[in-house]
């Protein structure tokens, strides 16, 4: 399958319009501001300065800097456009003569430059690349992309034809996916092959890693086609997934494939959250064991969300199957749009399914703090990764919503929106996450094909007009059009329990509430305390509101019990209205108790 | 009340017979091997030695002599006597001239003798001081008592009659509880001023903590008459809790009576785990607030496990009341047993409620660990203050079976032995803790009480073959005895449904197994994986077994599902017989999932 780039497609009005605009007019800025106040734009100038910058400051500017290219093609900004330009100026006339560029090591540690497997160096590298490219192909200027073709072509020059680098892959991922991008604008076999090198080499040899790391931490336990259970820290893992399906689907590799495919089945039959989050682990911010997902403290950091998102995406255009979207969509509803407050200013870096309040405060008053996630959103964090990757990732997320192959034009996210492809002009209209109202008008001769929600209760399809009764496979529905036709199809949506796998030790006699694409959550505020003791009989007679945000109203049962610590007394069942509201929109209101999965 | 004192009480047959004969033969031995093996014993010699031994080797060797000093009492060992002789000596020998003694640092720091608040001295002191009046109320020679008096006479110097010492108040309460059980063997009024001034002080200014730590760590943050909840590290907090009972009952101090009880009410009322457990953090090893109870990663140190069981001896003494005894029992039959393996020789520093043996595996695989707490007893910690606690408690266990108060016996705990006390002679024989059959044969004229248990579901009484109905008062039944009198009491016992409090969201939805003192539990190995999704819909037909140890058997469901992580289908229920054993027998049969509270 082909993806259709998100420059072919134009967003009507509605909840991503909304989403999407205010990343342009808030989020994009006031990341700006938080990390030229912190220096990080200051770091890419490559001045010395006093404290030294952090060792990736130089991928949170070229996150930023993607961000601002996909943004300014959605709402032009000279003043972003100024910053932009300023910005690669100064990266460009910082670059070594031979290419290289990074502002820690080329500042502070030049005799170090290529020597420290554990640093980031080509991970920094590897984003840069990206916002090259998509300065490139958002039309924002050549400058970057010329520059750091010097850069690729450097890195290819120490560590794959010289060989004279202190390591051979980077203890980060992210090198790999961004030569394949690289590779994809430029057409430039060499950095095709270099993603390759890298992924080939990973796991062969035991290389550097942190004092404290096992191998498993970075992946490199392995040759790469030899993994096929998720391991170590997420984000990496998820980053060197992208790369293994992207080189092998573009080099037709059948055992890279495989094992990207097995990877992906382990995370999603066994180590994600309902909320598509991974990492069950704080400490190394890692994957754990097969159902080990504890909700209160899981880790299920946002760029590990996006990087899940973006490895759907990389498995769909190898291999187009329904549940890449599926799980796409669940990331996406739940623990991407999350990571963000509500005014678009404060991001979470950790999304935890279970917030006791009382903890945070009693973790407030130690010295010595054990891990507990925050459960207000920040405006930057010293380690602030997962701000500019969200704000890049809605710029961007008009990619992920059609995709074409063999004379079809998939429809695979419901988002309002236009586009023309595969000999169809199609503008699909819809009322969703809402209500799973999808009308598509069509225009020219061709197959169109609308992804079956898994969350519908039921479907009702017709064409201009009449009622029909669609070929379904897959997970897909057929249309034919031929000329102006109106297709329209009615995913009912409806409050449904969800259940965990019986493994899953955490959520035992539980159960969550999802509503179409979203997971549902209960907040303090809204339900009082004890939102672990709210139990919820049936959803018959469930109460939906959209206007104003997603509520749902339901009758459940409060257990409560005398005041007794422990007694031989069952505990009573107090009738009490339930208020749930998205996953994503929680902690909005102050510090909450927040729960998911209830009796 | 007085209690009464266990060298006047003599121990029938039966359960507790056979543990404290296993604590002589098998425990006091193994613990000392592998303190003579880790250097424990030679470090109380005082030689230096190249690797400096722990800063509180003095206390382990103390807790090993007073455990020793008991268990002479009950089966008489030349060998033992001669290691006991042989360390007194060495310990006597190394004093210093003004009475000062302190393996670690008279040999390796006496330029900071008295100077470092947090490093256990006056607490390596309280359990030397202990040991001494331990071998000499035991009849073991007043060698080391005379030797500790010194000692206190020389702290009472330094800290009460000069204050020139570098601190006011030791950083590990347990001289204070010390001093007052030397006040009492030696009646010097002294040493209960000076236990008394160390409660005083404590709290009245801020003094030298650890970095790390914040005030309540060590209960220095409020004076102790203003103290109404637990915090901090746990055995810390209840040795100190124990001392404020202890003074407050022998100076009539109201306020600190009144303090010591609102203590234990927070304690058993909202931050005790079900087995009798305290400390819910593994951080600080520490209470934390109200209802937080985590099962899998509990403290619930064994060691604060017996501090809370010494703390409801104390306040029983100022106070008869049922409950401190009833607090005594769960403590002692949960998390006390469970601190010891079946085979006498390994121990449990901490104490979950639950364990799911993949995590253990996962966290063997790291190299950086996060907290896993060990689900196989071990011989001996690197902070090895548990097991000799428990040898030491096992070996004074007959001090808590009965006291006496204005001409009444009372029997508090069920344990097979025979008493001389309050004008009575009384043998109690009972086939408790697996069945509720107590049988009296008193002598004498007088008035016994025996304690209603608080899990016995009906009651049976006879004196001399005749039913009768007691006189019942404050959780007690009290019979008339003159004469040769045959008191029989018959404390029904079934597998009872326990409850946790409503706020406790630990346990929201869950239920507990208790038989008799006994709180049950599952194993992995008895029931298979999955125990989280254990279902008792009913008690009704469960099967008690006795032989060979408590086996109950109870019709249950377990929750199955497909193989999918989630899904819109319900668990389904599939019949299965559950096999629950005490929650103390545990993890003597390989590592092992283990589970409490149950659906």
């Amino acid at each position: 399958m082909e993806t259709v780039s998100f420059d072919k497609v134009a967003l009507g009005e509605g909840f991503w319009a909304d989403v999407i605009d205010k990343n342009a007019e808030i989020s994009l800025p006031n990341v700006y501001r938080c990390f030229e106040e912190t220096g990080r734009f200051r770091a890419v100038r490559c001045e010395k300065q006093e404290t030294p910058p952090h060792i990736f400051y130089d991928s949170d500017v070229a996150k930023w800097l993607e961000a601002a290219a996909y943004m300014q093609k959605r709402r032009y900004s000279a003043e972003i456009a100024a910053i932009v330009a300023d910005t690669v100026d100064a990266i460009c006339a910082s670059q070594r003569p031979e290419g290289y560029f990074n502002s820690f090591y080329q500042v502070y540690a030049p005799e170090r430059i290529f020597k420290e497997r554990t640093e980031h160096e080509l991970y920094c590298a590897g984003h840069l690349i990206e916002a090259a490219v998509a300065l490139a192909s958002c039309g924002q200027g050549e400058k970057l992309l010329a520059a750091m073709k010097r850069y690729a072509d450097y890195i290819c020059e120490r560590f794959y034809e010289k060989r004279d680098a202190g390591f051979t892959t980077c203890g980060h991922p992210e090198i790999e996916l961004a030569l394949v991008r690289l590779y994809e604008y430029t057409k430039q076999e060499k950095y095709l092959s270099l993603a390759k090198f890298f992924l080939d080499e990973r796991g062969q040899r035991e290389e550097e890693i942190y004092p404290w790391a096992d191998r498993k931490y970075d992946q490199s336990h392995l040759p790469v086609r030899e993994q096929n259970e998720a391991v170590g820290h997420a984000v990496r893992a998820l980053y060197l997934y992208i790369a293994m399906a992207d080189v092998g689907r573009i080099e037709g590799d059948g055992a890279l494939l495989s094992a990207a495919r097995a990877l992906f089945a382990d995370i999603v039959g066994k180590k994600m959250y309902l909320t598509g989050g991974t990492g069950s682990s704080y400490l190394g911010e890692r994957f754990t064991v097969a159902y080990h997902l504890p909700n209160e403290y899981s880790y299920t950091e946002t760029c590990s969300a996006i990087a899940l998102a973006l490895f759907c995406d990389r498995l769909a255009k190898a291999e187009n199957r329904a549940v890449y979207h599926e799980i796409f969509e669940r990331v996406l509803y739940n623990n991407i749009l999350a990571g963000e407050s509500e005014n678009g200013k404060g991001f979470f870096y950790t999304n935890p399914l279970e917030s006791h309040a009382c903890m945070t405060e009693y973790v407030r008053g130690l010295k010595e703090k054990p891990y507990q996630p925050i459960i207000e959103r920040v405006e930057v964090f010293e380690c602030s990764c997962c701000p500019p990757n969200l704000v890049r990732f809605f710029g961007e997320l008009g990619n992920y919503i059609y995709g074409t192959e063999k004379g079809v034009l998939y429809v695979n996210q419901y988002i309002s929106s236009s586009v023309c492809a595969e000999g169809l002009r199609a503008e699909v209209q819809t009322e969703m996450p809402y209500r799973g109202t999808v009308r598509v008008r069509a225009e020219g001769k061709g197959t169109l094909a609308l992804r079956i929600p898994a969350w519908q209760v039921s479907i009702a399809c017709k064409v201009n007009g009449g009622f029909v009764k669609p070929r379904e496979k897959d997970g897909y529905l057929y249309f034919d059009v031929d000329g102006e036709t109106l297709v329209e199809a009615e995913f009912e949506m409806k409050p449904r329990f969800v259940y965990a796998n019986e493994n899953v030790w955490e959520n035992s006699g539980r159960k969550a509430v999802e509503y179409g694409p979203f997971v549902l959550c209960a907040e303090s505020c809204d339900n009082g305390k004890n939102l672990r003791n709210l139990e919820i009989p049936s959803l018959e007679g469930a109460l939906v509101e959209t206007v104003g945000g997603l509520k749902v109203t339901v009758a459940a049962k409060r257990l409560t019990t005398g005041a007794a610590l422990y007694s031989y007394e069952p505990p009573e069942r107090e009738n009490v209205t339930l208020r749930l509201i998205p996953y994503y929109a929680w902690a909005n209101r102050g510090e909450n108790d927040m729960q998911v999965w209830f009796l």
